[in-house]
């Protein structure tokens, strides 16, 4: 058996997430789809990060363990051949036998675009969210900067999920203004929604309903129900995901 | 009656084009549609460029003689509410009564987007033609530049249409290297597939087919299959139109 490394970008609009579900096209089944007649029979495919529905890819990375003698230009070609236009497989690399692309993950690297245009951009409309309002965007990016370090994030997990390791690590967390205002976000790991929460409470601090200040006490003190609204999926992209 | 002018901007994906058709949604059915409420009845509204299905706009620019004494910024917002996502007003102004979107334009500036990279980004598939192929860009800029002026463009027409003058004055017509390739032209009008058939030519000039100079000879003596294929609409933009 190899172990291949496929780095894919995909636009998720129409899926309804990485993660293969009893309804519905997902990444992962059209990638295990594709697999199949060149693996001779069925094989599973590991995402680094199982994006949810609606959300892009730039650069997810998928791992997967494989019977076959082709050589990896030809694998890659013979998957684009077989997927649609919306998923696109950037590059497949030979990687050591234990590399996962979830376990073996150092840091995975997010994008969200809030589109401030007074009237939403119908170029825009599937890639980013729509805020029309004033925002301080200063107040955001000094909110934005006091998540760097590391924090138990639970405050910022989707209500209704729960894994019992809470504590991530961010190096980096910033606004780019301009119009298209643009979050990235860098870390060993993130939990369930944790990026879209953390958008729709910097969008709070940015219409002056929060202190930029209160995102330390979110992280020592507050719960779910105190942090702001989960922001839409479809301004979150999955940029990079780096490996030892 | 009052005149208006509308400027608009719209993803021409999923539409049969600017005019109205007895099959499909065109963007002036839509525009007419959420525009008879607002003026008690059926109105005909003329667009500056009449984009073909697929092609997108963003600016383009159309008038409406109209009975109705909403203020402008209200008229705008009612518009959109109406509008589907994809479709934006991105303004309303008072126009002269004699105000005429397609007869009154002094030019029109169109945008073709050429996506160079090896692999077709999935984020682009929608706005640009995918051109993997190695191209001369430096040969295609020269052969850009050949068609600026006074010219019988005849030859880039689309066959089947005819009308009877063909001679246009190209003000702008150059090449922007990137990871996109974008070409730019203004003119005071333009033929049917005339942008796309000049694009199709280009990029033949650019994987070296054809010489940059071939360009001149075309516009003097060569006749609609002497020039290269009609590029697919998915890269054309309508920019801008321009009045006096």
């Amino acid at each position: 058996l190899r172990t291949l490394k496929l780095t894919l970008a995909y636009d998720g609009t129409r899926f309804v997430g990485w993660q293969r579900q009893a309804e519905g096209l997902s990444i992962q089944g059209l990638i295990e789809d594709a697999l199949a007649p060149l693996a001779g029979g069925r094989v599973t495919v590991h995402g680094a990060g199982r994006t949810d529905a609606g959300v892009h890819a730039m650069g997810q990375v998928a791992s997967v363990q494989i019977a076959c003698a082709h050589d990896l230009e030809t694998l890659g070609r013979a998957l684009n051949a077989q997927l649609p236009p919306d998923v696109r497989v950037l590059g497949v690399d030979e990687a050591a036998p234990d590399f996962h692309a979830r376990f073996s993950a150092r840091s995975k690297h997010y994008r969200y675009q809030i589109d401030r245009a007074p009237i939403a951009d119908p170029f825009r409309r599937a890639w980013a969210w729509h805020v029309p309002d004033a925002l301080d965007v200063d107040a955001m990016a000094e909110a934005a900067h006091l998540l760097v370090g590391t924090h138990d994030f639970a405050v910022f997990q989707s209500a209704g999920t729960s894994v019992s390791e809470t504590v991530r690590t961010i190096t980096r967390s910033g606004i780019t203004a301009g119009d298209v205002l643009v979050y990235d976000v860098v870390g060993t790991g993130f939990l369930r929604h944790m990026v879209r929460a953390i958008v729709g409470t910097l969008v709070e601090v940015g219409r002056g309903r929060r202190r930029p200040a209160s995102m330390g006490w979110l992280l020592e003190e507050g719960t779910r129900a105190d942090a702001g609204r989960t922001a839409p999926p479809q301004g979150l992209f999955l940029v990079r995901v780096d490996y030892d």
